[in-house]
């Protein structure tokens, strides 16, 4: 149900396995084994097939910079520093998010078909991508699959205006028929990205969205982004919007809850600290599988959830909508669009991965 | 961070253990046993307390109509239906909901102490208070607290205009000094107790509140109010508001995921199922609790929780604001000030609460 970056940009259909091939060739360039660039690959490439180009190929910049910048490290060996049947601790000691954040999640799930639960914190990581591509891991196994991750603060506080938490999502993916359910969303009012569009456009913000510097309603994304970037105060507001009216003090409740799991649980840095220190970023991340079958019989669960959803879809539409999305559902239908044809890729993305190959003289094929 | 349902009501003082003094006799009067009755009593009064006094004596009202028209069982007896060593699924059979969740939440913490982790679902309850009473059983014993409920449709999906979720209610305590952090929100943009005090007002709602019963946005309180009592369509928003643009789709599938943890896995009746058949209101709930300890040393930990809240509280505010209030602090606050002296009751209230009082031919005390 997002909105992507591409208003008012060129567009070009790109063939999908070729940017799987591109991608694989220029993590392995990095320095990454075989199977841990495929694993990148996977997890940036399925962004763009679900059309959340925010966190896809327009994300490879931001990486290289991390790599280049000591963020990421290549060579990280990630450790579990505390473990029970149940649950473990991971130190990713600075590895590449998505790599940290598969491993994290198939010991939940290996925890979670062993004892019905398994739950994994992570501290130390990096930016580990959509986070629905985690939890979508665990509903391919029939399990429910949870996962949060705190990001750089930019969500002020309700009644504050210095940005404490982060981005801070919140992703949960349940088994069901047609479609899997996989929530997956921000717990600000509008992730960072859509200030973006909004700057781009140069269209004024919805007046519940932001803070500048001296903590005053502001509608200028421009304004905002700079603020965030230089940390010099203000923010995005959190889910629900500036103040308590439409339930702002929700989102801000649920962004710290976010941050307990991934950050505190692993004693890992809080929002507030994290891309604060040079060549750290620290971000935390959490993960949990549940077997649903610790409740009862699985089929009539699952059928229970596909029944509910259907219900939902099938219920009577707001005036002028034509018709009621469950999540996962928009996401699902446009890989399936996507996954043997083209995805659509904007040219100044297609510049900088070009730039990017050029500079580790990996031959550019899209 | 609520506001009460009592603006231009006539308010009395009344002294807070009188209070609990008349609702246990109250109960015990209804027939049931005296550690019910003050268990029911206390989850009641917790809400006044707190100053949340749309769950408070304000519902007794309604208890006493369900108890009268057989949605709640007095001589019920709850039984676990599945189990295993970190989770249960419980049917209430039309018990009390405070006493069953009591008892679930108990269980959970049982097992929590044993694993690490419980869960535990409930089905065919009934109306259980707030939700935080619960969690904070389990921080009060050094745990994580988990809590859902969900309740009778009122809230539309995002698109549609048929009310196919309720309140929805998600709340989670965790340890920390010196106010345990305590989130218990609905997952609406509004819970239905605050479009009773526009009616009450004839104040107009914000225009992202509401739908009437052609799925038209609706600014009148009483219209919304009368469409749900009579499920005549239309609904309140889900947190974020109606449509897309402010995130509408994200509470939506919050309050999702509430029915699929309390009722989806538990096999009860999803919201828009409660409330339908006469004599069975259906509702459901879902109890968690985590022994954080089995992610690393518990006192670093809670300090982890309790330094980041403050830094939440100390940092810098909104224009016009003075303070930063993290989740909890203030109902902690309003109960201190409340439990050794007097609650603010609503005149309307007192008049109900005694009506019920001559009914049971208890004396009225207050």
């Amino acid at each position: 149900m997002r909105k992507d970056l591409s208003i008012g940009a060129n567009i070009k259909q790109i063939d999908t396995q070729k940017v799987f091939a591109l991608c694989e060739q220029l993590f392995r360039a990095y320095g990454f084994s075989k199977d841990d660039s495929r694993t990148i690959a996977d997890v940036l490439i399925r962004a763009d097939l679900y059309g959340i180009e925010s966190h896809g190929l327009h994300r490879l910049i931001r990486y290289d910079e991390e790599i280049s910048g000591g963020q990421v490290d290549v060579n990280a060996v990630p450790q579990i520093v505390h473990e029970t049947l149940i649950s473990a601790c991971i130190d990713a000691n600075k590895a590449m998010g998505q790599i940290t954040s598969v491993n994290a999640m198939k010991l939940a799930i290996q925890k979670a078909r062993n004892t019905g639960c398994g739950m994994v914190t992570v501290r130390n990581s990096n930016h580990f991508g959509i986070a629905s591509f985690y939890t979508e891991m665990a509903a391919a196994e029939d399990l429910i699959g949870v996962c949060m991750t705190n990001t750089e603060a930019i969500c002020v506080p309700t009644f504050g205006s210095e940005a404490m938490t982060g981005t801070n999502a919140l992703a949960l993916a349940m088994p069901a028929s047609p479609f899997v359910f996989s929530y997956d969303a921000s717990t600000t009012v509008v992730p960072r990205g859509k200030l973006e569009v909004y700057k781009k456009n140069g269209t004024p913000l919805p007046e519940n969205w932001a803070l500048d510097e001296n903590g005053k309603p502001c509608t200028d994304a421009a304004v905002v982004i700079n603020n965030i970037i230089k940390k010099a105060g203000g923010g995005i507001a959190p889910l629900g919007g500036l103040g308590v009216l439409h339930g702002g003090h929700k989102g801000y409740g649920l962004s710290i809850i976010v941050d307990l799991f991934s950050a505190v649980i692993s004693g890992g840095l809080t929002s507030n600290h994290v891309n604060i220190e040079p060549g750290h970023t620290g971000i935390c991340h959490y993960f949990m599988a549940i077997d649903y079958g610790i409740f009862g019989d699985k089929t009539s669960i699952k059928n229970g959830m596909s029944k509910f959803l259907q219900e939902i879809r099938d219920s009577k539409k707001a005036e002028g909508a034509v018709r009621i999305y469950t999540h996962g559902e928009m996401e699902a239908e446009l890989m399936g669009k996507r996954l043997n044809t083209q995805i659509p890729v904007n040219e100044k993305t297609l510049e900088e991965v070009k730039n990017i190959a050029n500079k580790l003289k990996v031959e550019f094929s899209l």
